[in-house]
Parts: structure tokens; C-alpha cells; sequence
């Protein structure tokens, strides 16, 4: 039985449980989009040519707009996207191979990029190379300035938050890299595992400094927040899969994503499949809401805090379906 | 001009600058040694016949004896004890070709060793075969053990902290492996970046909860304290590198490390590469301090942080200066 959305590229993905978008701002979106392009061009150069296309393509300004609709002001709102353009960049310099990234050596060059984040402290002689490197290389120049951008809205505790969420991010990539050069389908809870570090985590996790406010940290490190928190993260991740999925069904590139690994393992066609990855999807998001909502009863500012995860995975959703039909169309 | 100390196992490596250690008390580090063995035998099952003999080799019980004189019980150092040891076995089975790791598929491996300390979320069909995978192998099995008896005496910030830090540990073992699967040996710069997440920092980072104490996590967060942390964790690792190249050099099995980049990169003989490396240790020991002394002006909490820092610098030379000619001694 063929999924009804795979391959159906116009509509929404059928039986998606998730939260509605709060707010959809087309002008604003476009504004964010041009901050962002004219710091690509003029502050950090980023891309050249058709990767440059690319980056509005992919149009970071609505889903910043989408998933931030407490953003407090709109630079507050252009941190996040060039968080989320420097996170792009480091995926597609040094891990997608469209754009000459590769799993091998790949580790190395994420931990260069950690640093350009975390700053490593060695002696002057060799403190100068390092800053060298890392304003000779677009997707290192991204990480640093959309840092410095961050921590002008973030506490330092955010921005400590920040750094651990994308060293997880990319122990994910390290991971995902090491199957694909290894030529192993991982089985689906290990896929999970990876999936829960190779996550939009990041994106979700500034909610607060986005919305000029801190969760304290001694809050978000209690053990139902962080699963709160994971949750979310899992199924927003989730949801990339299933539209990436059809995406590349459309275009004859396949990742290794949720679908794929479930096929593998419990020998469902790729449609099948599809559906039961709907389902986990679902089951996710159900138990972010099950976990958020007596959580949200304790406290006002976490309260908030679980609201913007929420409001995130809502914006994400509709970012996902609007990729295709906005001017910034992937796909025609 | 060959230097003082490589090759001479009998001494403490000359010209180091580090502050004493506070205390040596052999017997409190057999006590903890014997709960780690018992806990290694009874509790987790972790290695057999000669990697069971190298754990009292190691000398774990000595190791957090020296490196924590303010442990507020017993029970806290055998929780930093714990944790030490997992670490090491991660590296062991995961990394270490003598014990089977390899860098061959190593980011997949990481990434559920993660997992065994930072819980993955997903349904309750997978969720299962996930707990299963995680008793299923020593190194996973100490992981898991060790942070639940951590979790009994940090809080959750502390907690979380010690999560990142073991995640930057993982970006680290990752970038080594890299490295090593490319047979590149990365230049200096890039190498000191790698080493500050391959680093010892989990270990000293530890040292309020140990000390039955907490640095709130927004003092923590500031950047000076975040220097004067990496400081202090980078010292003590290259410390561990001159001391391993000693020990190296004498068994013909060398790692790439401080002084072996020095002379690839620089031109120096190996003799002189080391001392380059003790020049750059004891420039990380004296950055440390001068970071350290006026934060410790701020904040009595933070000085007792700091002093932690410091007295962990003391101990783990000790520590390392002592393998040879203790009764647990790794060589003759």
C-alpha cells in the first residue's frame, strides 16, 4: 500500500500529529532572509554562486520567523538564522558530499569547528594560526560571527547550552559518517540514538534567549526537562526525515533517514515503512505533550519555555510543508 | 642534546612547573581501588584476566585520591573513581587497537556511549532493545553505572556539565581517529585544538560535586571561568602526553602526541620537541594561574573551584610521576 504523501510533493504529509504554527509572516521572513544574505556577502562571505542561490532557497528566514513567534526584537530573530545558515555551512562544507565534504577526515574538521564556538586556549604562537584558520574557512567564519551575534542575546549559561547541544550535533554527524563509510544501515533504535544528537536540538534550545528571557540553567538540566527537550527535538527530526525522504524519492538521492533504516531492519517496503515512521513521529510528539504539560504547571518561566518548544515544532512543521510552493521553492 | 628526563623512568620529568600536590594518603587509595575492583568484578562485569590486572595498574584509587584532597566522603571519591575508570574503558574498547577499538566506524560507537550517559527518548518497542544494547557491553555498562553513582551526589547542572564535557571528549577521541585513519598528523595548532576536547577536563571538572559542593552553572559559564577550566584541563593533559612519550619511548609503541607534532611540523628532534612541549605546558600552568588569581578575588565559591583546578594539576603529576615504583606500578 504506496503512503498517501510520498512522491506527492504539493500537499502536506498526511497524518502528521503535530502542533499548528502560531504565526506566519511572509514579509518578515524576507526581511530576515535579506540580513542574512547581505551578512553571507559583505561580513563572513559565504557561498559562492549557485550555493549562494541555495541559501535562500532554503529559506532560513521563515523558519526562524515560524518557530521563534516570541522573538523579542527582530535582530533577537536574525541571530537565530545565522545560527541556523552556520550550522547548514558546516553540514554542507564538511559532510555532504554535493558540496566537497566527505566522512573521511571528518572528525578532525568537526572539532576545528567546535572551536570556532569554544574557544581553545594555547599559547600566542599558536593562537595565531588557529585564528587563521578560522577566518580562512566560510563555514568557520559562520560558526564565529553567528556566535558573537548569539551571545550579544544569550547569558553565558545559553551560550554554554548552545555549545554542548552542537558538540552533540555533530558527535550525530561523526556518527552518521562512520556508517556511511563503514557501509552499515544502523537498526532503528541506534538510528534513534544518533538521531537524538544529530537533531535540530540546537534550534529549539534558544527558544528562551530568543524570546529575551532565560530558563536557568539549573531548571533545564532537570532530568524531565531534558527529556522534554529531547522529545521535542526527536520528533522535529523526525519530521526532516519523512520530508526529506520524499524529497529525495523526487530527486534520486537517498540519505539513510528513519524510513530507510525501518525498511532495512523490519523488511517493509520503503511505503510501509514511511507510515511507520509517521507513527513514531506521532508517538513522539505525544510524549512531549504527556511529559510537557504537568511540567508547565510548576513553574511560569518553564512554562514558556515548553510553549516555545511547542511553537517550534509547529513552525517547523509548516516550514517543512512550505518549502515547496514559497518564491524560495526547492523544487519547482 | 638529548632532553633530562625521556627515557628515564626513575623521575619525576624535570623543568615541569606545577603546583604539589595537597596529600598522598596510599592507603585511602587502595580503599578506593578495592571498591573499583569489586564494582568491576560483582557490579558491571568489566574486563577479564589481563585488562582486569591493568585496571589496578592504572591505579585509579591513587589517581582520585591525589587529584580530590577535598572530597567530602569516601563515597565521593569512589563516584570520581568510577567515572575515571568507564572513561578509560570507553577508550580502551572503543578507540584502543590493543583492546580491540579502532577508528573504523568509532563516530557510531561514541555515539551510544553517549547514549549510555545522556538518555536517549524514543517508543517503548525500541527504547527496549536500546537498554539492552547498553548492558551488553563493559564499557557501556561502566558508563551507565558510574553516572548513576555521579548522579547521587551531583545535582542536575552538575550533572549536565559533565555530559558536555564527555561529549567534547567524544568530538576529541573522533578527530584523534580521524587523524589516525588518514594517517595525518595534524599541525601544532590544530593539534592543541583536538587535545582540549581530548582532554582531561571531565575529571577536573568534577571537582565541587566531589567536593560535596556546587559552582552555580551561570559562574561556571562566564568565559573567564571557562578559560581558566581550559587552561588548567590543557596543562594536565599535555602533562599526560610528556609522560606517556616517556613511556612510549620506552616500549616502542608511540601515539601521536605534543611532542611528536613539534618535531613533524617544526623540524626538531624528538628530544628537542619535548622540551618545546614542557615550554608550552608550563606556559598553560602559568596562563592558568594568572587567569585564576584575580577570579578567585571574585568569589569564595569560585576560589574553592579554582583551588580544586589547581590542587588537580598538583595530583595528577603526582599521579603520573608516581605509576613508577608504586605497588601498582605499569613498569618494572
Amino acid at each position: 500500500v504506496p503512503g498517501p504523501s510520498i512522491g506527492d510533493p504539493d500537499r502536506r504529509i498526511k497524518g502528521l500529529r503535530c502542533p499548528p504554527a502560531v504565526r506566519d509572516d511572509r514579509a518578515l521572513a524576507d526581511r530576515v532572509n535579506e540580513r542574512l544574505v547581505d551578512w553571507a556577502e559583505n561580513e563572513i562571505d559565504l557561498y559562492t554562486g549557485e550555493m549562494r542561490k541555495d541559501l535562500l532557497a532554503f529559506d532560513p528566514g521563515r523558519s526562524v520567523m515560524l518557530c521563534h513567534p516570541d522573538a523579542v526584537t527582530f535582530e533577537h530573530l536574525v541571530a537565530a538564522g545565522m545560527l541556523l545558515v552556520g550550522e547548514n555551512a558546516v553540514d554542507d562544507y564538511f559532510c555532504e558530499e554535493d558540496y566537497g565534504g566527505s566522512p573521511e577526515g571528518l572528525g578532525a574538521r568537526l572539532a576545528v569547528a567546535q572551536a570556532a564556538i569554544d574557544p581553545a586556549h594555547m599559547p600566542p604562537r599558536y593562537a595565531e594560526q588557529y585564528e587563521q584558520a578560522l577566518g580562512d574557512h566560510p563555514a568557520l567564519r559562520a560558526m564565529r560571527s553567528a556566535m558573537d551575534h548569539f551571545e550579544r542575546i544569550a547569558t553565558p549559561a545559553q551560550a554554554q547550552r548552545y555549545r554542548h547541544d552542537v558538540a552533540n550535533l555533530y558527535l550525530g554527524y561523526n556518527a552518521e559518517g562512520a556508517c556511511v563509510q563503514t557501509g552499515r544501515v544502523p537498526s532503528v533504535w541506534e538510528y534513534l540514538v544518533q538521531r537524538q544528537f544529530n537533531n535540530f536540538r540546537p534550534c529549539l534550545t534558544i527558544t528562551d534567549a530568543v524570546g529575551g528571557y532565560e530558563l536557568p540553567a539549573q531548571i533545564y538540566a532537570l532530568p524531565e526537562v531534558q527529556k522534554a527537550t529531547a522529545l521535542a527535538g526527536n520528533a522535529s527530526t523526525i519530521l526532516n526525515d519523512l520530508y526529506s525522504l520524499r524529497k529525495e524519492m523526487a530527486t534520486q538521492r537517498l540519505h539513510y533517514n528513519l524510513p530507510i533504516v525501518i525498511a532495512d531492519e523490519e523488511g517493509y517496503d520503503i511505503h510501509t515503512a514511511f507510515q511507520k515512521a509517521i507513527d513514531i513521529h506521532n508517538e513522539l510528539v505525544d510524549s512531549f505533550e504527556a511529559v510537557a504539560a504537568p511540567l508547565a504547571a510548576t513553574d511560569p518561566v518553564l512554562a514558556r519555555y515548553l510553549a516555545g518548544l511547542s511553537n517550534w515544532l509547529g513552525g517547523n512543521h509548516e516550514w517543512h510543508s512550505g518549502l515547496v510552493g514559497t518564491r524560495y521553492a526547492v523544487e519547482p
